[in-house]
């Protein structure tokens, strides 16, 4: 089946949404928790969390200003800190209502019924049930002028995770604790391993 | 288990490179097919690959330039030109091969026994044993000054998938296509669908 170019363009916006965020493949499913300078607490949903670099260690997220995601947005800029919570199997639904759009003075840990938990005095709500959380301070953030996006580069301070889940190479289980993966914009699967692969060698 | 950052400093490179890859949740697999101007191809896996926007559709991607992806970059900066090519559970571990260090004249196409095709007079190849992928034009790179790394940014042109997989909707179904995801370096895993949700109201 071939979609040309102009094919794609004389998409419907929202069949062409959903044909064009599933080409990328399986997207990370992750809630980010911030509080503005008067502690009003946020959560929101993002798909667009990515892996930046282990030395030092970095996390990278593209936000779109104007969409729900845009109160975590100023958030982040009012204070510098945010926490990046992986969703698991068994909050995902309300992981998902957090797209919702909600007022500024609406809380979405209020309104999902989603715990927010405070560690080591850090500035920014963690949620309590996820398995894997860390708090992140912002690093920096550039606007992408070819569709008005904003590429947030953070720093990786403080890991919490349970503990099964860490292996003895430093790697992380994600299966055994029931990481959810998203394709496209609303759906989201389960995994098994497959295997893990020696390094590769000619 | 709670990791301070002096803690995660403290890893041995290897290690902290296993945790920190973990973090950010699971990850697209993607075959980037590329060609220099002498016509010598390229194919490299990268998890890296992330959705940016539907209109323009927009891809990105990071890439490390002194990596093993770096004569990728180097052939996108050449021409302009790169496929992208969704990595299956049939070909996985020849995905994961390319990943060795190849000299520059030596093809991974022929180092791991998948196959280069030309579609539509498009000057890069894609990998035939794929079952969804993409023709995709350079649009920009940023430098990320943070951390070395390159920030790929492409317009996808045609798109080429399994007709089983596409739904009325636009949405494309990536289970039935056995499309895998990468976690941390080295882990692949295979996907089951939870649900898809309705579009989050308050």
């Amino acid at each position: 089946m071939h979609f040309t170019k102009d094919r794609i363009d004389a998409l419907e916006t929202r069949t062409r949404a959903h044909f064009i965020n599933s080409l990328s493949g399986f997207k990370s499913a992750n809630l980010i928790g911030t509080q503005d300078i008067q502690g009003n607490t946020n959560l929101s949903i993002v798909s667009s969390v990515i892996h930046l670099g282990a030395n030092p260690p970095l996390v990278g997220m593209i936000i779109r200003p104007h969409s729900v995601a845009r109160h975590t947005f100023e958030n982040i800029l009012q204070t510098g800190f945010y926490t990046i919570n992986q969703v698991n199997q068994s909050i995902y639904t309300q992981a998902h209502q957090t797209s919702a759009r909600y007022d500024r003075d609406e809380s979405e840990f209020d309104a999902t019924g989603l715990t927010a938990e405070y560690l080591m005095d850090f500035k920014a709500p963690f949620v309590k049930e996820s398995r894997l959380k860390y708090s992140v301070k912002l690093a920096e953030h550039q606007h992408l002028a070819i569709n008005g996006t904003e590429f947030v580069i953070g720093e990786i301070v403080d890991v919490y995770v349970v503990d099964i889940a860490v292996e003895a190479d430093g790697f992380i289980d994600l299966d055994i604790i029931e990481t959810v993966a998203i394709t496209g914009l609303d759906s989201y699967h389960t995994t098994a391993k497959l295997a893990r692969l020696p390094y590769a060698k000619k």
